[in-house]
């Protein structure tokens, strides 16, 4: 016998651009299930249920919840709640019998996952019938057991555009200079490493440096002055959590010059302390440019393939849970057929491996899959070793074959019109009437 | 009788999103003038005329050059060099003599109109026939004599389209927060008066602080106090180039702290020393975002008008050159009527004022004029006192009235075929051959 009740969806963590486009599947696709009485949302994740701030989504105009597909940030509301305590868990019990909500979408990262987790396991405790499953998001790419995570790629596309569109910029002129990049990325560097796709457009970064390789001062020096004498722009790519042998991180340089000129801790991060740093040894023009919350936030620039498989794992989402399925992750699976370039071209991307690179783009295909929670929840995926250089200043073009099909466009989009921006040139963002459930 | 020869084009002072609109204008159109033999650029604006490093544009690939529409940067170059000395002046002659330099079209700001001007004088001086133009181009916006710079506008939408991202991102969560975002402009605030935009989308900036305003650090203070108790999410716009009471920068006040925490004179500008010193004061969250190079660089989101009108502006110059002006500079002109609503609407931009503005900016018209090149140089035009409030802490709704029509989208926008990105979701730039001449 089918689970018949409501469905109750929410986000938590840091937004993304495509984040919204995941409401939607959820919202379009509950809507064909007739087990599915109602669609909610809790506002602001774990803490709107825990306060019964809950809202029906299905009761909202189809004309605004469409512009969800380009609104960033969590247009339910977003929190970093952490479900701790029996008590968090019993209220929640309590909530959902009230609101009878008998699926339960939560879309966030590892730490999501894991309140995902431990609520699929009080319930089953319980003996409450309520299907839980994730779905994955977060740009900064680093949860196991999926190939990539929903927005991901759209900070990926913003990170890597902007990258060139500055690059080409700065070598307008004849003077020397150096732009240092922070890009996002706490452990993981898979952001950081996209800053390489930049390169497809002839103006990509020098260097990039990740935090899966030991971040060596001296080394880092050694790299950029080797490189001056032959270019007069020298473009570096660095994540903001790189970290030094000692473990602390290169923030912690502040205050270490050898002129001391590094008074503040609170001001600038790898960036700027590298652009500092840099200025002062090599003694010429160096830029920090920080992508701050920008890179997260650009729906503008949305990958269209992200926009889609952000709506594709939440409606897969609920097909599964209307199917029985419970403590789960949805997981993004690549089609073989489509990997094809597994060489590795160095890190000169000449005219060939462009064309080869972007053939292989075309012939992406992904599909969906189901992890449980528990393997997930709190797990970390990094940059495999494999795909940075060995000198650890570089990712290999199997990064590149991996990344650059996330940010291509789709040839046949039918999302497409409703992504326009307004006739003013704006952007056209959702604003949901969140008219509150009242029992 | 007409004059026969070749046309020069040279770019010149700081980049922005369209500039190389400007180049595929000029190029397009002096090539349906038989008395334009060539087409040729200087590389690196007045220090490629003075080195001779001259490039035939004519024969660059049609593909190529169609791809200029959607290039950052100064594709032909950029320089900050300034025509001082009469042997300067000689040698340009020399050059221009050289390859029978008849035409010559300076593109750039007011700097590069002095340029122009100095040219244009010494060439009647010595009896030498060359028709010299200004093409405009500033993001800055600061030519007087002109309704605006072509450059501006594509800079005021990247700006206020991504504070309206960003602002939508911050308020996902319920913790306090203030976000300053910093704003390019030297002495004119036109750029940061431009974040206003934002508010058509519902997510605007609370405060915008221009350069035209003395800045008064109490106040700023004050203003943002007040607001606290209203609103969890603080937005702020500041320009670069604060200048306080006595005449120093704002970033002028690091170091001043009562808890001296500010070390350091090149970490930071405006925007980071007024965010730390509004975190230290209230302590609460506050986070700085320069927009930086992104905010000219940005051509992935250039205006379609602005776009257009870059294009037209040096079509315009090769017409008037053709037809004997000289020593004059290309102006916008906005057609009266475009201009409907005069009356200002304070602050809060509700559903019916949106819809006026919109409707306004729908029926925006421009032609193109000319000026004195010497009435330009070196002049700057501010933004009005009437046009920012009397508080000083923000721009009243002509601005907007002003600004909107400007970013928005033509409705019938011939050149959109070509300002597609790549299929790999990248930027597809022009790269020119550069095939230098030789003679």
């Amino acid at each position: 016998m089918k689970t018949t009740g409501n469905l109750l969806y929410a986000q938590s963590g840091g937004p993304t651009a495509v984040i919204n486009s995941s409401v939607l599947g959820a919202l379009e696709t509950a809507k064909q299930y007739p087990e599915i009485k109602h669609v909610y949302a809790a506002y602001h994740g774990v803490e709107g249920i825990i306060d019964e701030t809950i809202f029906n989504l299905g009761t909202e105009d189809k004309q605004e919840t469409s512009k969800l597909l380009k609104t960033p940030g969590a247009a339910l509301g977003s929190c970093r709640y952490k479900l701790q305590s029996k008590s968090d868990l019993a209220k929640v019990l309590a909530v959902f019998q009230k609101y009878d909500i008998r699926y339960f979408l939560y879309n966030g990262g590892n730490d999501s996952m894991d309140t995902c987790s431990k609520l699929a396991t009080y319930f089953a405790q319980v003996n409450y019938d309520c299907k839980v499953i994730g779905v994955p998001k977060t740009i900064d790419n680093d949860l196991v057991a999926t190939d990539h995570c929903p927005g991901f790629a759209s900070a990926a596309r913003f990170i890597s555009t902007m990258l060139a569109e500055v690059t080409y910029d700065a070598q307008s002129y004849t003077s020397e200079q150096i732009i240092v990049f922070e890009i996002m990325g706490r452990n993981a560097g898979w952001l950081a490493a996209s800053a390489s796709l930049a390169r497809l457009t002839g103006y990509g970064p020098d260097f990039i440096y990740l935090p899966e390789v030991t971040f060596d001062l001296d080394k880092f020096i050694s790299d950029i002055q080797a490189l001056r004498s032959k270019k007069k722009l020298l473009v570096i790519a660095v994540a903001e959590s790189l970290r030094l042998k000692d473990g602390r991180f290169v923030t912690d340089l502040v205050g270490q010059s050898t002129s001391d000129v590094f008074g503040h801790q609170q001001m600038g991060g790898a960036g700027q302390v590298l652009a500092s740093i840099l200025k002062e040894r090599l003694q010429t023009k160096v830029r920090a440019i920080e992508f701050s919350l920008l890179q997260r936030a650009a729906s503008h620039l949305a990958s269209e393939v992200d926009t889609y498989e952000a709506y594709q794992v939440a409606a897969y989402a609920v097909k599964q849970a209307v199917k029985g399925v419970s403590g789960k992750m949805v997981t993004i699976l690549r089609a073989a057929a489509s990997h094809k370039l597994s060489q590795d071209f160095g890190q000169q991307l000449d005219e060939g491996v462009k064309e080869k690179l972007s053939q292989a783009a075309q012939a992406y295909k992904s599909s969906y899959g189901l992890v449980d929670l528990a393997k997930v929840a709190n797990q970390e995926k990094l940059v495999p070793r494999a795909w940075i250089n060995e000198a650890g200043n570089d990712v290999t073009t199997e990064f590149v074959n991996y990344c650059l099909p996330l940010v291509s466009n789709l040839l046949d989009f039918d999302m497409q019109a409703t992504l326009k921006v307004a006739d003013n040139g704006l952007p056209n963002f959702s604003d949901l009437k969140r008219t509150l459930v009242s029992l």
